[in-house]
């Protein structure tokens, strides 16, 4: 990632778009104090209203809601898409959420309580159903017709699905190949049937790295019957890479994610405490068998005390290794690229690695130590144990996401502080029986 | 991210699409023998080959380039859309690029050297020249014709761009609104005329959060006169951020990013010691003033055995802290909730939360310490040690990617193994400080 300027529009480049776009409006919001929200979305032309509120986060949009009044809030709702209604639902607190469904049309209701019954990550919970259908055996120029009509209340009519006349999907056909095809062709002769689709209990991340794989516009979601249930369009698919992307990187590093995604700016400090204390405490505490391990070979250190200097060389390069190791499985196991299954070859190719970078390091804080005459003493046993530990906290790194996915844990999890804790005791463990075998 | 399974179909879902998605047989290729290769992508239809070759990976690419004649690549590289052509070109070594680059029309030739031009991450190296753009005064029926025919050789005609006769951007118009329009409109009366365009230096990220900030199928390139030079497409868009997301987080954790995303499986072992070597021996290098530190307090420490038991302690919580506030630091940075201008603020909520995170492991290491009889000499002394470190630790993982923004360097190199290493040595000067002050 490059530094990028803040603004989408070069300096040279005369302004294309104004603040009318609902992106940027909801930008605007989210900068106004609480007492002005309303008065600054009522500001808005009555068709805006829906654009700009899909466009505000969860917070800004639970301020509108203590701010507006019922009628405008029931307007705004009306409008909204089926699955951005369904998640704002999923993320008011409770007592809001009883208050604001009475507001909806009994389908409304109805469809809402169906999403919000798939649980939080899967396809269901991000899926529309407010997408185009066509029977098979209609000409192109009936389903353009119909099309036509449909347009304003469709997420896209992009891609159209066929489904038989008990929703089961058929196929799929873009616009572009209805406007192209010869005329009079019925719709079954232009479709494609091989229309990839994912059951509505497919993880969220699968839904997005379908869509990406196949270069989709949005993917179809089906029951066990075939029957469309409703479809994930690709811009919510950039929602959800973007959002799990940054889930991984605070996982990776100890932190809760927060599920609503809210921006740091906005996340109260008491709030980041929170996320962030359990973790350090949990490793704090395993750092104690680390502390463990340097007592209980206190009388060769006391002998020794130059080895001491190197504690922190160990455990740091052997912390940096096994972060390495671990990162690039984290990433090949979350595409596909590795399995649980190729454990072994991985084992070898990281002990091979291993041995290579142990090899390097091990040389070089060698000649270091010989070099330094207070620690001339220990260099051999600072080199032998960094061979040792960087190639079983490289190990170590590769092996453990592979362990949490087998498991079923997230192997994010495996982050640098989870792999770089877990490698200090046993590092430290290697550094002392050296000492003790060779001092 | 959940663990998810390998196919995209579940096993109550009867199989939807065959082998014969792009996508899938690219797969299958990138598993096969080099000398294998040739058969089987001449086993395709012709007219499949060009999908398929859009969908392999470089490496596969280039087996093809060894393996097959030139009149079969000369077929496919006409057929490439002309951003994947590019980025083709753009990968490919000197001497395939000038072996391969005759096989082209000279307009191709001329598209290709235009496209490469420039910068790797720019939005101009990723953008498509093959847009749809109608001028503003025609009916839209007309339009519609003119699409028609354009259709198979542009990348979408879902966004239209309407241009003036020297190419200037006028606005845009999507091929719904003009299927929907009043029959006789001209595209000027449909059209938006605030479309958001990029100039063409624009870095390839934000290029990507444009297009998911404001949900566009796709945004236009342009020079600073405002004429349109290309488009870059929603799915590009995902493509990129799961490159940059992988770049960040190999990155962050000290490994030099492979500009052509090779996944772990295809690269050789030797290559991944090259790109993980060099960060582990500067980090190495730097963990030796840590060495230093400790060996500066030598008398203190052969005194006090028991202040080496905590060393791991001490550092491991820095460490950990640090790579906290680092890793949200940049994500607030990268979506530009956090801009450099607000290190004040961010300074003051980070004070406060090292100040609360401090004081309750503190807290737990001091009682820690004093249960233990070999360390409650030294409990004191660890317990004011970890206040100051976490709030140290905190602050400076949350201020170094600000600073490296700053100074105009990614700031995802700021992850765990250099913010450990950095709270390493200050975090003992720290720890031993303290130490000859109380005991």
């Amino acid at each position: 990632m490059q530094p990028t300027a803040a603004t989408p529009l070069h300096a040279e480049v005369p302004p294309l778009h104004g603040r009318s776009n609902p992106a940027d409006v909801a930008d605007l919001i989210a900068t106004v104090e609480d007492d002005q929200v309303a008065a600054c979305f009522r500001a808005l032309e009555p068709e805006q209203r829906v654009d700009v509120f899909e466009h505000l986060g969860q917070h800004d949009r639970e301020r509108l809601v203590q701010a507006l009044g019922q009628p405008e809030l029931a307007q705004v709702l009306h409008g909204m898409c089926s699955d951005d209604r369904a998640a704002f639902f999923r993320h008011l607190p409770e007592p809001s959420r009883l208050a604001l469904l009475p507001l909806l049309t009994p389908a409304e209701q109805e469809d809402v309580a169906h999403l919000m019954a798939f649980p939080e990550e899967s396809a269901g919970a991000l899926m529309s159903t407010e997408f185009a259908a066509v029977p098979p055996d209609i000409p192109v120029e009936r389903a353009i017709e119909e099309l036509r009509a449909l347009a304003p209340r469709r997420e896209t009519i992009y891609t159209v699905y066929v489904v038989d006349s008990e929703r089961r999907l058929l196929g799929a056909v873009s616009l572009v190949d209805l406007i192209t095809a010869p005329a009079g062709s019925l719709v079954r002769e232009v479709m494609d049937p091989d229309v990839v689709a994912l059951p509505a209990d497919a993880d969220r991340e699968e839904v997005a790295r379908t869509i990406a794989k196949y270069d989709l516009m949005a993917v179809p979601i089906v029951d066990p019957e075939r029957r469309l249930l409703g479809i994930v369009t690709e811009d919510d698919a950039l929602d959800v890479i973007e959002l799990e992307k940054s889930e991984d990187a605070q996982l990776a590093s100890g932190i809760a994610p927060d599920p609503a995604g809210t921006p740091y700016s906005q996340t109260p400090a008491r709030l980041l405490v929170r996320r962030r204390v359990v973790w350090l405490l949990v490793l704090l505490l395993t750092a104690l068998v680390t502390a463990r391990v340097v007592a209980a070979f206190e009388a060769t250190l006391a002998s020794v005390v130059a080895l001491a200097f190197f504690i922190p060389v160990v455990t740091g390069s052997g912390g940096n290794t096994g972060t390495q190791s671990a990162t690039l499985m984290i990433q090949a196991l979350a595409t596909g690229d590795v399995s649980v299954g190729d454990w072994a070859r991985v084992f070898i190719k990281e002990l091979l690695i291993g041995a290579a970078l142990g090899a390097v390091l091990a040389t070089v804080i060698y000649l270091i130590g010989l070099a330094w005459p207070d620690a001339r003493q220990v260099a051999p046993v600072v080199g032998a144990t960094m061979v040792a530990v960087i190639i079983w906290a490289n190990l170590l790194g590769a092996l453990l996401p592979l362990l949490l996915r087998r498991l079923g844990i997230d192997p994010a999890v495996a982050g640098a502080p989870v792999v770089s804790t877990v490698v200090d005791a046993s590092g430290l463990l290697i550094y002392f029986g050296v000492a003790r075998l060779l001092l």
